[in-house]
């Protein structure tokens, strides 16, 4: 991924590259003229991904989040590396972490899920006409898979201890497309 | 922020540490017993703000965002410091970002809005009962102020070029209040 190209960038320096993603120190413009230090992870996206059945039922993953320490309920989701093409990043995600193929592929929009630390854009994507898989889970992850009516994924994704943003946000997508879908 | 009081924490590293978070190397335990390490920003939380006037009318703040460089339609939302509450939080960045007091206070939930690296949790609060005050934007900050009524803020959070996935989560806990509360 390049450094921004914000006119009121000066400088960047990569002080961390791992698999997942760059950790840089900028240099940028403030707007009184001077210097300030900006310090941001710079990632190549993420697709998430909202499976919908003929009959209207859904599948959430139930995912250990080590960083939280809890066990968080999530539509799939999985990070991109540079190049990548969301749409493939995404049918591979729905097979890896949920077991499932999807023959009809709808793009429901992009979000910066945390635009003040991470370049970080996420794509969600509706996946219909579906078939299941096997999964095949990494052994740093902790899944499991869950399917559900779309009323009952929405009960689970809002009523559980801490919510997930990403999730959240794309059902917001996801119900605007139906609305617009007129169903 | 103590490291994630997980049974898989092994050690954690401190990497970077500056005014807005701790860059931190864990290493932790995997599903098959081995260790991995684990990258991720260690961030205290944020206070998102959807202030909502008597008349339905609410702020979106306008904000250059570096990292993407675009400008997002955003609510206020602005990060904690450890051990800060997160309604005084809330309360100072409404009157920062979008020059507003409000005298009742509502949580409408909380969200990881970043769940794979960082352990930030986003409060998010309805603001009503609203008076003018006076912004103190800061010198890293282009933010205008903008106030609309609730139908034209949907329309602008969803209808960006890129949207901000924290708005997004942030208006569907405000839909689900409303809804529950039967307006």
């Amino acid at each position: 991924m390049p450094s921004p190209n914000s006119p009121l960038f000066v400088s960047t320096e990569v002080l961390v590259a791992n698999h997942w993603h760059r950790y840089c120190r900028d240099e940028f413009r403030l707007n009184d003229g001077s210097v300030g230090e900006y310090f941001h992870v710079d990632m190549p996206g993420a697709c998430g991904i909202i499976p919908l059945f003929d009959d209207g039922s859904t599948v959430l993953v139930e995912v250990y989040r080590y960083l939280l320490d809890t066990h968080l309920f999530e539509f799939p989701i999985g990070g991109m590396q540079p190049g990548e093409d969301p749409l493939e990043v995404a049918k591979r995600e729905l097979a890896e972490e949920a077991g499932l193929v999807a023959r009809d592929w709808q793009l429901l929009g992009r979000f910066a899920p945390y635009k003040g630390v991470s370049n970080e854009i996420d794509w969600f994507f509706l996946a219909r006409d579906l078939t299941w898989t096997h999964t095949e889970h990494e052994p740093s992850e902790q899944i499991t898979v869950h399917a559900m009516p779309l009323a009952q994924a929405r009960q689970v994704l809002f009523e559980q201890t801490l919510l997930d943003g990403q999730s959240i946000a794309g059902l917001a997508l996801l119900d605007r497309f139906l609305a617009a879908q007129g169903r």
